[in-house]
């Protein structure tokens, strides 16, 4: 663990110099955070040009999505680990051509509890609430939300269906991760998309102009 | 780890000892445990008596819902700490009247990872997948789903809305857990409940037929 924030901080050091916006998207399986990454790399599409680092236990599922798209990809898979860890993607971070990127999104493993004590060298940590897990996971998983910079209500579209509490979501995540921005979308129709992509260039741009 | 294996074995005698069949249900955050939980023991009523124990790393929300239900319920809350343990369970059991149950059920930190490695001296394990989270899920998570004897998909009545391929993921449920009995059900409308219920009472008779 103490190793993993040392290499971590040197991911963040190698980022910076590489001038990468850096998010590690954290969420149940199944929240959508591969429709949420494709959908998000092309809407920005030439505005910024983002590569994707995918973890799973096992298939390459997530990156064969990805490329599909168009988007450049590195998958880990880690076996039998619940998350991923600096050193993971230290070395999957070098097989992308970094020089012609502006944004690195790290889709971690699907779980809300093991990759919160993993640093990775993110400047953003986003993690993603679906309408159709229930408004609670805020305060189930408390350090994994608190640990967030930015927290995303996805699938939108089926938020009716599934009877979706929208005030007690936004309550719970305001209680345990009342620092953060909150967005709420739908990948799959975009209703929401322009808000979070509009915040991501700001945050890149601010990032820019710090490191220079 | 070691342990943990022979705990579980010890589990294991005193629940047969106390004449009960044992579930561990597994899943994702939001795939419908404690709504699934809650509807198999009210369902089941008099035919069989349930008690539940509940594994969450923060709240007690889930043994509140079942609670309320008339369900006797013990809330364990783990901390940071991603699955339960066979000493966990022994403990928790003890605070139930275990002699007026039939079955009991426990339902574990929500998570498709760490619990895999866990026996907690459980006759069956239960793995949930609901329609919501995509069909790919037994592929991505192959330890949790290999290591279960019964695989339900939950949140039939989600189905259409979400564009769940019912093909795909039964093929892909078949392909990881081809030992796995399967259920498809929706325990908000009860649709599918009753086969399951029915193998419930088979499995605890066949269970008393050989512990007497």
């Amino acid at each position: 663990m103490e190793k993993n924030a040392l290499l971590a901080e040197r991911n963040r050091g190698f980022f910076r110099a590489k001038k990468l916006l850096v998010l590690n998207v954290v969420s149940s399986p199944g929240s959508g955070k591969t429709t949420f990454i494709r959908e998000t790399a092309v809407r920005l599409g030439a505005r910024l040009r983002v590569g994707v680092i995918v973890g799973d236990l096992a298939t390459d599922n997530d990156a064969a999505k990805l490329r599909t798209a168009g988007i450049p990809v590195i998958q880990i898979t880690t076996g039998t680990v619940c998350h991923l860890d600096a050193d993971m993607v230290s070395k999957a971070a070098r097989q992308l051509d970094l020089d012609q990127l502006d944004v690195l999104v790290i889709e971690n493993v699907g779980n809300l509890v093991c990759p919160a004590d993993y640093d990775l060298g993110e400047d953003l940590r986003v993690v993603l609430l679906s309408t159709t897990e229930g408004e609670d996971k805020p305060l189930k998983y408390p350090p994994m939300f608190h640990s967030a910079q930015v927290a995303v209500v996805t699938k939108g579209d089926l938020a009716a269906a599934a009877g979706f509490d929208r005030a007690q979501a936004l309550a719970n995540l305001q209680r345990v991760s009342h620092h953060a921005e909150v967005f709420e979308l739908s990948a799959k129709t975009g209703e929401g998309m322009n808000a979070w992509l509009d915040f991501l260039a700001a945050q890149h741009a601010a990032a820019q102009s710090e490191r220079t």
